[in-house]
């Protein structure tokens, strides 16, 4: 169905693919463009956003979900609204006065999907619209500006009328984040064998939490993760009592409290943020070799456990 | 359009409206009736289920929306969905094999609606339905069973095809809360002129928050609203800085620590749990009469203020 008309497509992208060649320039598209292009720090934000709206639908503490597949339909239209709110919040922007949000005085609508490409209902034509699409399971996503037109939608409707911007319309996009980083989604990255043994560990928030330190170490491990594996409200009481089930296992798990982020540089780890976490296996000795970074904890000296190094139980107190 | 076919209607409820003496009994729905009636706590701890959904996808941190009415038709449809989400979780239930829930082995579709009627799509024919009401402006629900059947519903069907059952149909409702107490929306029982002054009190979360505490006393007021009031995330920090800001006016604001609980006690007011609070406004004397309750704060007597007191600072600690 997409592209379905060759030659009403080539027509149109002989029109559209290089509008600033064709057509007058869009100038108020280009405002928008520029708006966002000078927030601070505008692909991480973005990111967080995304993060976060797609960590709110999938409810992982009371559903244990952590795909959008496992989203039902009402959900996934219910994402494209919490971007929305999200969006809207993380940048201050005021609603439009047709359209979703107000930037630089102009009208935009925000246009979501997590597939591949956008559904655009009638009543957009002729508005400026922020596409916005994430794919959580390459942790990437595109942001970028489209004003929509007739001959940038391929002809096919869906059931509620809607249309996909055609090949040329998604030539015509003003790309404001052309390739972001999505922050990780730990649960969906793991392997199968991984995800089944910490699901699997029991009917237990806590014995669940404790594979996942078990399975997961070096990476970071967000609040969110813990919550969706544990099902229970305190993830900071579940991170403490997993340290100490894993002590005699060798394994210490760094927040960003205490000596912790010392630690982690020490290590030359990844240094957790408030609300998330690093698991590590450690080894002790009274001296490692010159190629071993080691630090000291509680007055002994620790490095990171390798394959050979005898079991040691991980210090008490760090 | 409802109820449109008299004759039919009447025809519905000689059959329907009593139905243990027309039909055999519904063994199944009784059973899921009885599981329901069994759970400890059950009209508490299903409003607050609705409470925290409606509460959820109002997102008032975010919007400082705080009316379901201003929800989008997305987000009410979604609503549905969050219902069925934390009442799962809530109630510890898994999903049926085709609907939403199984309990004590049955199927059970769970439906929502904040308007007058449910609708019901033609996928739950002769399943057990369990329906859910909830209304935030009388702050009253209703949750109840009905196994759907066409004689049950009313003819006219909406856009999707979905039909709402029929005086008979309401009629054969086995009600499990016929009438629910909703734990209070503060804000959206206020006066307009308290909610203009609140939401008008300036660009500042803390300006309106103080406003907040200034206009409702002796209610108690939860994190959900000073949140949605404040528009920031730390609710505790906007009470604590409130609390300040406030003491020359007279007004305290108790939470659920230290001696908070007991001066609520004292002055016979309800007393806050974790995550909500109550503001007072206190007068101060060597004495009140044997008809006024006081007490003792560091040292000085404090009463509730009333016309004629005279104007005096809150204390400085307590």
């Amino acid at each position: 169905m997409e592209d379905s008309l060759f030659s009403r497509d080539i027509a149109a992208a002989q029109n559209i693919a290089n509008p600033t060649t064709f057509l007058e320039p869009d100038e108020s598209l280009l405002q928008v463009r520029d708006w966002f292009r000078s927030q601070p720090n505008l692909e991480a934000r973005f990111g967080q956003v995304l993060r976060q709206s797609i960590d709110e639908v999938l409810d992982g503490q009371r559903t244990g979900r952590f795909s959008v597949e496992d989203l039902e339909k009402t959900e996934k239209t219910y994402l494209g609204t919490k971007v929305e709110i999200i969006a809207r919040a993380e940048f201050n922007l005021s609603r439009g006065e047709k359209m979703d949000f107000s930037v630089s005085g102009h009208d935009v609508d925000s246009k979501f999907t997590s597939a591949k490409n956008w559904t655009i209902p009638g009543e957009a034509d002729g508005h400026i619209c922020l596409l916005i699409r994430a794919n959580d399971l390459t942790a990437n996503y595109q942001v970028g500006l489209l004003r929509i037109r007739d001959a940038l939608l391929n002809l096919g409707a869906n059931r509620d009328g809607k249309r996909t911007p055609s090949a040329a319309g998604r030539g015509a996009i003003q790309w404001i984040i052309p390739e972001g980083k999505l922050p990780e989604n730990t649960l969906l990255n793991l392997s199968d064998a991984d995800r089944k043994a910490i699901f699997g560990a029991g009917s237990s928030g806590q014995a669940r939490t404790n594979e996942l330190f078990r399975r997961v170490q070096g990476r970071l491990v967000n609040r969110n993760t813990v919550l969706t594996v544990a099902r229970q409200d305190d993830s900071l009481k579940r991170v403490r009592d997993a340290r100490h089930h894993l002590r005699n296992e060798g394994i210490m798990i760094l927040g960003h409290q205490k000596q912790h982020p010392h630690i982690a540089r020490a290590l030359d780890l990844r240094v957790p943020d408030k609300g998330s976490w690093i698991a590590i296996r450690v080894a002790r000795a009274e001296e490692f070799g010159p190629t071993r970074r080691s630090t000291q904890i509680s007055g002994q000296n620790y490095a990171l456990w390798r394959a050979g190094d005898s079991p040691e139980p991980a210090p008490t107190e760090y």
